[in-house]
Order: C-alpha cells, then structure tokens, then sequence
C-alpha cells in the first residue's frame, strides 16, 4: 500500500518560489505560463497488512502534526 | 489548463531526507511506514487558449532543461 501526500502553499501565502520558477521559465520562453505553485511531494510505503482506515486518521494526524505547516500549507493525502 | 509535475529522486539514487522523514514519523508512533520518498510537486497555470500538444513538448523541455535534475531525478507531467 502506498500514500500519496501533496503538499502546497495556500492559494493566499505569498509563494516566491513559485513567482521565481514562473520568471526564470518566462526568460527561456515559457511566456505562457501565468502562474507556478511549488510544493512537496512525498510517497510513503506501507507495510503490508496495514489497515486502510486507521492508516488515513493516522498518516492525517501526522500531516497536521509534523509534515506540514498548516498555518500556510494545504495537503493532499490519498491511499491507493 | 493547469500542468502538474510530481519530482522523485531516483528509486537508486539514497534519498537522506526521505530517510529523515521516515525516523522521525517512527518515533512519532507510524511505524509501519516501509519507505518515505521525498520530492517536488509543482502545479503550473497555463494562459487560456494554450495548444495541448505543444504545451506538453515545450514543458518536457522545461522539465529536461530546468526544473529537474535528470541525473538524480525523475519527474511524471501531467496537462490537464
């Protein structure tokens, strides 16, 4: 099993990693591109056997916990 | 439209920071977490009216270029 987490800056935080990306990307001709959020992507493998349902409350506290900021990130966590 | 760039290290290459991660989620009590692979997750906003096609060449060419070490990292795009 697997665990897929997104994490990006909120829509209203200023992301200036993301403004550089989308200037340095408009000087080698990328000029269509209007906007570029980074953020982070982390795949977490389970052990085998791990039961779904306690997996996502769990790796959800985790999130607000320890792997994001949730003053100025948003997250994404999916289990497939 | 928006593009969607996931960056992984390579599954050989050692990954310290997704090995961090994993610890640090041990001793917070998610022991049954095998593996944690750490990487970017960039979402691109694209002017309306953009071509499909040649928006994904074009971003390939960014990813190859610029925003992906191609030694160390894979990445996956997605347009949609």
């Amino acid at each position: 099993m697997k665990a897929k987490i997104h994490i990006t800056p909120k829509k209203a935080v200023l992301d200036p990693q993301g403004k550089a990306v989308q200037n340095a990307l408009a000087q080698l001709g990328h000029g269509n591109i209007t906007a570029v959020h980074v953020g982070k992507y982390l795949e977490l493998e389970l052990a085998p056997g791990a039961e779904r349902d306690a997996t996502l409350v769990s790796l959800h506290e985790a999130c607000r916990r320890f792997l994001t900021n949730p003053v100025i990130e948003d997250y994404q966590l999916s289990v497939e």
